[in-house]
C-alpha cells in the first residue's frame, strides 16, 4: 500500500456453495474524502461474524451486500479527521467500515467508545458479542437460578460468554461445541457444567445425558439439527432465544426446518424469540456495566482469537464459518 | 340403552394414519358409582376438537389416550347425585367426562358453570374455545389497532371468534379457510377483512394479496405450510400464537418442520408462543366477561354446530378433522 491509498477487500462473486477466499480480491482505491456529516476514519480492528455470510444471502436487519464493493463488517476505528459536530482526531468509534484501512462514515452511524485496555474489548466482551449474549440471554431467555441453560457455538464469541453470564446467574449450564478441545476448554476453563461435542456423534443422545432435567432456556446460535435436538428436550414454559443460524448460513437456504415445529410449541408452550443487539440500545448502559463489573471481578473470561493482516479477512471468515475459532475472532488492520 | 347401564363410546384402535369410525366402538358398562370426593354426573354435551386427535399421538399436557377405554373429551354435564363438598344435584360443571352418559369424576377436576341460555354458549363461546380465541390473541399475540392478524382454521370454534375479537381491537384481519363457503361466511357474516381458500390454490400468493400490508399477527391453529407461507410474511417483531397444529395431528408425525425457522424468527426479530388455555385461569373472569358483553352487544357472533346423539361422536370426529364444521362442533348426548 502506498501512502493516499486505502487498501479494500471487495466481494467479486456472492456464493452459491460455501464462501472461499476466491471471492474477494483487494483492491487498492483513493483515499476516500468525507463529506459533510462525515468522519474519516483509520480502521484498527473488523469484527468478523457469522451474521457477515448471512448478509449475502439478501435483506436481513441490513441491505444486501452487492458484488464489487467493500465487504461490509463491524470495524473499531479512530478518526483521522471530523466533518461531524462532537466527532474529532483520536476519537474511537464503531460502525460499519466495511473490510478497508480507511472508510468516510456518516457520523450517525457512528458509535463513540471511550478508550480502555485492551482495546479489542470493544469488539469482543463490551462490542456487539457480548451485548448479544447479554440480551439474548437475560432479555430473552429470562433464565431463573436453578435452571438448565444450554447454548450451541458455545466456543464462539457470543456462546461463550452466554455461558458464563448464565453460570453468574445460578444456572446449570452446557454447552455445544465442535471438537474435544473445545468442550474440554467449557467446562476446565470457563466452568460449564458440561460441554455436548457435536462432532462426536448423535447430539440429541449426549445432550440428554448432559442435561438430565430437560432444558429451561436454549440460546440457538446453530438452527438445523441441534435446535431440533434441543426443541425436543425443552421443559414446559421454555424460552429459546434465537440468535443465529449459522448452520444455515454458508450455503443454499435449507429445503425444511425444525421437526416440532409447531407442535412441541403448543403442547409445551415454549416461546422462541428473535433477537438482535440494537433492540436493546436503550439497556446498554446497564449492560455495559454489568460486563465490566464480571471481567474485573474475574466472573467473565474473555476470549480473543485476533488475526493480523487485513489481507487474511477472506481467509479468517471462512474459518470462522467452519468453526476454527475460540472466542471473538477479529482481524488487526 | 337399558335403565341402569352407561352408553359409552370406547378407542379400540389407535390409528397409524387418519382416524376413522372403525376405531371406535359402542360398549354397554354399569352405571358408575362415585366414590368419597366424586359425583356422579349426567353428560349433556361433549366438546369435539382436533386436539383430541392429537391426544391419541401420546403425553402431550394431558396423559395419552389408552385403547380399550372410554375415548377422552370434555363434556357439559349436570350433577346426579354427590359425595363431594360443594357439589350438589342439579348443579351445571365442565370436565373431561369422556364419551359416554354417565361420568363419575373426581370434584377437583370440575368447573361448575353458571345456567345461562343457550347451554351450549358454555361450550363455545364461553368455554374453551372463547377462551382460547381470547387469551391467545390477547395476552399472546398481543395485537395493536391498526395491525394485520391473520388466522387459520378461521371458520373454527377458535379461528371465528379469534377474527372478531380482532375486529374489536381494531385490527384488519384476514381469515384463512377451506372453501369458498367458508371463506363467504368469514368476509360476510363474521366482519372478516378478507378470507384466503387454501384449497383455491397456493396460500402464499393469496395471502400476500389479502395482507398487502404484511402480518403482524398470526394465530396458527394448523401449523405446516400455512404456518410456514404465514412466517414468510410476518413484519418484523410480529408475534406467531401456536394454539395448535391440525395439520399434523391425523396422520404419522410430519418429517419436517416449516422453512424459516429459525432464520426469519431473527432476521425479523419474531416471536413464536405456545400456549395453552389452561394457563390463563386466574384471568378467566375479565375474559368471560368481556366475551359476554360481546355477544350481548352482537359484536361477537356465536356459530355452533351440534351432532345428535352419543353414537354419532366418531364420525362427528372425524369429519371435524376434515374440515366439515363451522364454528364449534358438539355432541348432543
Amino acid at each position: 500500500m502506498t501512502a493516499g491509498t486505502n487498501r479494500q477487500i471487495l466481494l467479486i462473486e456472492k456464493p452459491t456453495g460455501k464462501l472461499a477466499p476466491e471471492h474477494f480480491k483487494l483492491h487498492d482505491a483513493p483515499m476516500p474524502e468525507p463529506d459533510d456529516g462525515e468522519v474519516l476514519l483509520r480502521v484498527l480492528y473488523i469484527s468478523l461474524d457469522a451474521a457477515n455470510r448471512a448478509w449475502m444471502h439478501g435483506a436481513t436487519y441490513r441491505s444486501a451486500i452487492e458484488t464489487n464493493t467493500v465487504m461490509a463488517g463491524g470495524g473499531l476505528a479512530e478518526v483521522v479527521s471530523s466533518r461531524a459536530a462532537g466527532f474529532a482526531p483520536g476519537d474511537l468509534v464503531f460502525g460499519d467500515t466495511g473490510w478497508q484501512t480507511f472508510a468516510a462514515v456518516a457520523a450517525g452511524h457512528l458509535t463513540k467508545l471511550p478508550r480502555l485496555e485492551p482495546l479489542t474489548y470493544l469488539l469482543s466482551v463490551y462490542g456487539i458479542a457480548g451485548l448479544t449474549a447479554y440480551f439474548g440471554l437475560i432479555n430473552v431467555g429470562k433464565p431463573k437460578a436453578g435452571e438448565t441453560v444450554v447454548v450451541s457455538a458455545a466456543a464462539g464469541s457470543v456462546g461463550s460468554l452466554v455461558g458464563q453470564i448464565a453460570k453468574i446467574k445460578g444456572c446449570r449450564v452446557v454447552g455445544i461445541a465442535g471438537g474435544a478441545d473445545k468442550c474440554r476448554w467449557l467446562t476446565s476453563e470457563l466452568g460449564f457444567d458440561a460441554a455436548v461435542d457435536y462432532k462426536a456423534g448423535p447430539v440429541f443422545k449426549a445432550l440428554k445425558a448432559a442435561a438430565p432435567q430437560g432444558i429451561d432456556v436454549y440460546f440457538d446460535n446453530v438452527g438445523g439439527d441441534i435446535l431440533e435436538a434441543c426443541l425436543f428436550q425443552m421443559n414446559q414454559f421454555g424460552r429459546i432465544a434465537c440468535c443465529g443460524a449459522v448452520s444455515q448460513y454458508d450455503g443454499p437456504p435449507s429445503a425444511t426446518g425444525p421437526r416440532g415445529v409447531p407442535g412441541l410449541i403448543v403442547v409445551k408452550r415454549l416461546t422462541m424469540q428473535g433477537f438482535i443487539v440494537m433492540d436493546f440500545d436503550a439497556q446498554r448502559p446497564q449492560a455495559l456495566a454489568d460486563l465490566q463489573a464480571w471481567v474485573k471481578a474475574g466472573k467473565l473470561k474473555v476470549q480473543e482469537d485476533i488475526i493480523d493482516g487485513l489481507a487474511n479477512a477472506p481467509r479468517a471468515l471462512v474459518g470462522l464459518l467452519a468453526g476454527d475459532n475460540r472466542g471473538k475472532r477479529m482481524v488487526k488492520v
